[in-house]
C-alpha cells in the first residue's frame, strides 16, 4: 500500500493528514469479498474470510509491518518498537462479520490501526514499545455460535470445547481448522504472556445513536458493559377467546406483556442500563385462544456489575410477582452472563488528553455491546474509543455508516494517545 | 335405537327419565369415527364424517323420525306434529369437529335433541309444530376455512362462493360436492322459507367456566356474542440491545406488549365483553437486537352490539395513542366484524320455565362463541340453552367434559320447553 504522502506531525492539534477518506475507501474494498452477491457477510474462514485475511495481510506488509497470519486466523502486523522496548501494545478489532452487515464494525478500528502504523513507520517514529496490529479472526460467533474466537487465542482464553461445535453444515470448529492445515495444539500457543503486554486499544463504531445525539465524533468508552441473558417461558391456561370471563383468565401473553413491560421501565432507571426482549411469541398462536404459553428473551446490560446485579434482581423479582398474581408460571433460565470490563483509568486518560488537543470535550462512555478487549481483561490494561456511527446509530445493517472526517479524527486521535500513551498523567 | 324404557312424564319438576347416560354413550360411539387414530378428529365430509352422518341418521330412523342426509350433508330427522301443525321447530346443531377435539361439542345437542324426540315419539305426544331433529354438517370451519356451511343452507344464507375455497390437499369445496353426487344447485333449495318455521333451538356446552363457576347445570343463552378481529402490525426501530439508551429506543415488541395490556384492561370493564390477543409475535426475533416490528391479533365479543363498538373504539384509540407516544406505527387491519344475535325473549322465557319446575334457579349469560343459531337471526326466532362445561370449562380439547347428572337435566329442560313453549308467556 501506498503511503499516501503523509503531511503532517503527530504531536496533537488539527489533523494535517487526511487517513479517513483513505480508510473509508479500505473497507469498501474489504467489503467486495463477501459469501452473498449482495451485502457483506463474511463469517469465519469462509473463502470471503480468507480473501479478507490476505487483503489485510498484504496491506500490512506494504504498511511496513510484518504480518502473518497466525492459526486461528488472526493477521497480526508487528512494528517494532525502539531498541529498548520490551513490551507490545496491541491494538486491533475484527474483520468477521454478522450476517448481511455493515462494512465498519470491527474492521473500522483494524483500519485505523493500519493506517496509524503505516504513518508512524513512514516518518520513523520509534516507540517505547512494540506495536501489534490485529485483525481478529473471529469476533461476532456467527458460524459456531461461539464468538471471540481470534482474540480468546492472542490472550490465552480459548476455550477448546468450541472444537466440537457445528456449523449449520454439521462441519465442526475442529474440521474446518484441520482444512486450514492448522495444528490444534499450535492455537493453545498464541496466547501471549500478560507480562510482554503494555496494553490492548480498540477504535470501534458506537454502533449506537448516543455520540450522534450528543453531537461529538468519538468517545471515550469507560466499560464494556456487564451483560446476562435469559429465556422465560410462560405457562397459562389455554381457552376459547369467546367463552372464558377477562376475570377468570390465566393469560400466558398477559403475563409477558407485563413482564416486557417491567423490564423496560425497570432499566430506563439506568444511566448505562440497558434491559431488551428480543424474542417474544406465543407458539402456534390461534386468534381465537386465550394463550396456554408464551415466550420470550430478555438481555440486560450496565456499565458496571452492581447496577447490572440489582436491576437483574429486580426484575426476576417482578417475574415471579406477575407469575403469581396472574396465576401462571414463570420458568426463567439463565444462558448467559458477563461482568463489566472496566477500561484502565490510564488509557482513558491518554485518550482524553489526546481529545482534548483536538479540541473536542472529552465525553465518557459505556459500551453496551461486547469486544474483542473483553478478552484482555486480567490480562492487560485496556481502552477503547468509539466513532460515531451516523444515521441514527445504526449497526449489524447495510444501513451502517461513519463519516470521512470523523474517521479521520479518530485516526488522528489513536495516532497521538500511542505516541503519549507513557507520558506521565498529568 | 330402542327406546330404553322410559319410566316418566315430560311435565317439568324433577326428571324421572334417565336420558344422560344414554346419551354420553352415544358420543362415546359417534367418537370412534375419526380421522386419526388417537383422539377425535372429524371434518367436512371425510369419511369419519360420512360415518358418523350415517350413524345418525340410523339412530333417528329408530328413534320414529323421517331422516335423511342432505344434500350438504346434513342429517334431517322429522317427527310431524299435530294435524293442525303448519310451522317447524329446528332443534339442531353440528356434528363436525375442529381437530383434537371433545365428543360433546355439537354432537350433545343433536344427541339431546334425538333422544327428546325418541321420547316424544314413543309417549305419543303430538305437538303443534313440527320438529326436526338437525345434525348440521359444518360448523367449525376447519376444512375450507368457511364456517357454518350446514346451518347456513337451511337457513338459506349459503354462500355460494365457498364452493372455489380449497383444503389444505388443494381440492375446492366443489369438487367434494361433486365427487358425493351433490347437484350444487340442491343446497340452494335446502333453505326453508322463515314463515313455515316456528323457531330454532340449540342445547350447547358453554365451552367456558361460567356455569362450573356459578355451580349451575344450564344458562340461558341471551345472545350470541357481537366479535370482531383484527391484525395489527407494529413497525418500530431494530437496533442493538447493548447501545441504544432506553429513552432512544421505539421499540416495537414493548408497544405491542402495552396494546395487549390496554385490551386486557379495557375489556375487564365488561361484563359480557373479552378482548384476547391470541397471535403474538416479533418476527425473526433475535435476543440482542431490539424488535423492529411485532404482530398481533385481536379478537374483541360482547354481548350485545352496542358495548363492542365502545370497546372497539377505545382499544384502536388506544394502539394509536401508544404508537404515536412511542414513535411507532401501528397497521390495524379489521379482517371479520359480526353483530350480536338476540336470543327470542319468549323462547328465553320458556326455557326459564322450564329450567324453574326443576328446581333450579335461571341464569343468563351471553355466548361468546359462535354457533349455527346465529344462521338463523332474522329468519326466525333462536334460543339457546348451554350445558356445564367441566375440567375449568376446557372445550376443543379431548379434555372437554360433561357429566351424565348435568346431560339429563338439559334434556329434561328441552323436553320440557319444546313440549310448553307456546304455552302463554306468564
Amino acid at each position: 500500500m501506498s503511503n499516501g504522502q503523509p503531511r503532517g506531525d503527530t504531536g496533537g492539534s488539527v489533523p494535517a493528514v487526511e487517513f479517513g477518506a483513505k480508510i473509508l475507501d479500505m473497507a469498501r474494498e474489504l467489503a467486495q469479498f463477501s459469501e452473498t452477491t449482495e451485502g457483506l457477510t463474511c463469517t469465519y474462514f469462509s473463502p470471503a474470510h480468507k480473501a479478507t485475511a490476505a487483503r489485510l495481510r498484504d496491506w500490512m506488509r506494504s504498511a511496513g509491518l510484518a504480518a502473518e497470519i497466525d492459526a486461528v486466523g488472526n493477521v497480526v502486523g508487528r512494528y517494532a518498537g525502539a531498541a529498548n522496548a520490551s513490551r507490545t501494545l496491541i491494538v486491533g478489532s475484527h474483520y468477521d462479520t454478522v450476517t448481511n452487515a455493515g462494512q465498519f464494525d470491527g474492521r473500522l478500528g483494524i483500519l485505523i490501526a493500519l493506517v496509524v502504523a503505516e504513518h508512524l513507520h513512514c516518518t520513523g517514529q520509534r516507540l517505547p514499545f512494540h506495536l501489534e496490529v490485529i485483525g481478529f479472526s473471529e469476533e461476532e460467533g456467527v458460524r459456531f455460535s461461539a464468538p471471540y474466537l481470534g482474540s480468546s487465542a492472542i490472550a490465552g482464553r480459548f476455550n477448546e470445547t468450541v472444537f466440537d461445535r457445528h456449523d449449520a453444515n454439521g462441519v465442526s470448529l475442529a474440521m474446518v481448522l484441520h482444512a486450514e492445515g492448522v495444528d490444534l495444539t499450535a492455537i493453545r500457543e498464541l496466547a501471549r504472556r500478560p507480562e510482554t503486554l503494555r496494553g490492548y486499544l480498540e477504535v470501534h463504531i458506537e454502533q449506537g445513536p448516543v455520540l450522534l445525539q450528543n453531537d461529538l465524533p468519538v468517545g471515550i468508552v469507560t466499560s464494556i458493559a456487564a451483560s446476562a441473558r435469559f429465556r422465560v417461558a410462560i405457562g397459562g391456561v389455554a381457552g376459547h377467546a369467546g367463552t372464558v370471563p377477562m376475570s377468570l383468565r390465566h393469560d400466558a401473553a398477559a403475563a409477558a406483556a407485563e413482564i416486557v413491560l417491567a423490564v423496560e421501565r425497570r432499566c430506563a432507571e439506568g444511566p448505562n442500563l440497558v434491559g431488551t426482549v428480543g424474542q417474544l411469541a406465543v407458539p402456534h398462536g390461534v386468534i381465537n385462544v386465550i394463550p396456554g404459553c408464551c415466550e420470550l428473551s430478555l438481555d440486560i446490560r450496565a456499565g458496571d456489575d452492581a447496577t447490572h446485579a440489582a436491576a437483574i434482581a429486580d426484575i426476576l423479582a417482578a417475574i415471579c410477582q406477575i407469575a403469581e398474581r396472574r396465576g401462571v408460571t414463570a420458568e426463567v433460565a439463565e444462558i448467559a452472563r458477563h461482568a463489566a470490563v472496566v477500561c484502565a483509568p490510564q488509557i482513558q486518560s491518554a485518550l482524553a488528553r489526546a481529545i482534548g488537543r483536538t479540541g473536542i470535550e472529552p465525553y465518557y462512555l459505556a459500551s453496551g455491546a461486547g469486544h474483542d478487549g473483553e478478552m484482555f481483561a486480567g490480562v492487560t490494561d485496556i481502552g477503547m474509543l468509539f466513532v460515531r456511527c451516523g444515521n441514527g446509530g445504526i449497526s449489524h445493517s447495510p444501513c451502517e455508516i461513519v463519516t470521512a472526517a470523523d474517521v479521520d479524527i479518530a485516526a488522528h486521535i489513536l495516532l497521538d494517545t500511542i505516541v503519549n500513551l507513557d507520558q506521565l498523567d498529568l
